[in-house]
């Protein structure tokens, strides 16, 4: 089928994209050939600097140029210790699209908009988007419980979380959590969200950095695949491993926060996500895995989003 | 605006309704008053059986007949121990329309189908789904996450289940869990579902016969208000007060199973939602909640749907 060249909404506008599919800044995943492969397709792609020193973000956000002239973006986890040294990063590289994550923005806002950036924030819960809305954000990313890595403590899906949101704030909504097709995508935007922001679809491209075994734990998981575990620390949905089952067990016999702290170590993102460890690491995953069944180039995933888009489109009319 | 005569889908003919809305059978709150109003406005009223005994099922259908001609049907937990009691009340009285819930429909579909029974089934994952389909229902209902009341162990939330149940079985799916508007019937309708069930919007309405106390409950509800607690007996959605942080607490604690039904006692859900004890009763409700802000007739509820349906679809176009 053919596809229109545009979908104009505030958030195509906002980032100058011409799909507003947004291609999440995940660890170990999404460095430069994710981000720019995805911007060559026309949505925006993120550089995920949470799993990089500020030197290694850098080399990768100067990469990105040289495979794409097409705005692309970076993520910045804000409770990273040194989360001002990946800022001024990405201030000194010019880049103008910064999306933060786990934290509060309100601290570096004004630094990033001085410098001529667009500040989305991702938010978990309808008293949050108005906070990021209160101190300036251009837009939110409303993300759900279905949601793979870190997520809020509320636990409000998607489903239930969009449309709370854009009642709530006059800024663009981005959904996140749960889409992995244009089905999703298009229910999404019924919902009222203005783009979509796609995670373990991408993470499971062939430009994701991931391990192999990584993405095809992806590949092979089903709807009941993944789990929402560490509630005590920070919550942190994953595929069902050894090391989940565990950290399950644990938590019904009432673990602590000191306890699970210890149980859950150092690394293990990198072991299950960069290393390939599925036992040992944790394969971080959204819910919608189970929709996930093929490791394809990321150009073929946006126009298959977008395909998918239109077709279940033209069912609803 | 006008709205069409009819939403035509594989689950509006099975029914032989009008609008593919469902008003979800439950507990203390969907008796002949709200199942004959949503009939009479278009859409399946379901008696929720769960909370009666067979004379009172019985009084409840007849009384459903004398205000609406209107296909109605009934709602039926499998687990409860005189589930073969309800059953046969049903077919006695000739109601051909019969959901079930909580259990396993293969030891009584012969005996409806027999009978002349459209059977639904609800469901919280593929698994169920396909199980459903397999025994010989003629639809599931595939429930989500953040769907009130008794709720499935795998927390798999409706934007990942729809179109994970949509692509696994032939029969027709109607969604279910976090759908109050018609903003979210677009949504599941754009994922692959051809109705939906809604509870919680019809529990807060002027013919549920629920306690005014538990009405306000949900129409005072934020988005994070609700919880889903008790899942070492089975999982149950409901707003937080002084009993479900209780619950909580033991949980995190590491409370067993033992423990918990003693806490748990007996007639919780009766004393919030039928006698108003919001402190010490279960206040079951959906996560959607939040969106729910006015007490209103059913009739105009199932209107007010339609038209944020219709408003949500233009809006797309």
């Amino acid at each position: 089928m053919s596809i229109p060249d545009r979908i104009e909404t505030r958030i195509s506008k906002l980032f100058n994209i011409r799909y507003p599919i947004i291609q999440a800044g995940m660890v170990w995943v999404s460095g430069y050939k994710l981000a720019a492969a995805v911007a060559n397709a026309g949505g925006l792609g993120l550089i995920g600097s949470g799993s990089m020193k500020p030197e290694l973000l850098k080399e990768h956000i100067q990469k990105a140029r040289l495979h794409t002239s097409n705005p692309f973006g970076v993520n910045i986890p804000l409770l990273r210790g040194d989360a001002d040294k990946l800022i001024q990063t990405v201030i000194d590289e010019g880049v103008n699209i910064v999306f933060t994550s786990a934290g509060h923005p309100g601290k570096y806002i004004d630094q990033l908009k001085n410098a001529g950036c667009v500040v989305t924030h991702v938010v978990p819960s309808v008293k949050y988007a108005l906070k990021a809305e209160s101190v300036g954000c251009d837009a939110v990313v409303a993300e759900g419980f279905e949601a793979g890595g870190h997520n809020g403590i509320d636990e409000i899906t998607t489903f239930c979380l969009i449309p709370q949101v854009v009642d709530s704030v006059k800024i663009p909504v981005i959904a996140a959590g749960g889409i992995a097709d244009g089905r999703g995508m298009l229910a999404a935007f019924a919902l009222g969200a203005e783009g979509v922001q796609i995670g373990t679809r991408f993470a499971a491209s062939e430009e994701s950095s991931a391990h192999p075994n990584y993405k095809n734990a992806i590949i092979n998981a089903t709807d009941n695949s993944t789990v929402l575990i560490l509630k005590k620390i920070t919550p942190v949905r994953m595929i069902k491993n050894e090391f989940a089952l565990k950290v399950l067990e644990a938590e019904n016999l009432g673990a602590t926060k000191e306890e699970l702290l210890e149980l859950l170590g150092k690394g293990r993102e990198k072991a299950a996500i960069f290393d390939g460890d599925l036992n040992n690491g944790e394969i971080e995953a959204g819910q919608c895995s189970g929709l996930i069944k093929e490791i394809l180039p990321a150009s073929i995933i946006v126009n298959n989003i977008l395909e998918e888009y239109y077709i279940a489109k033209n069912k609803l009319a």
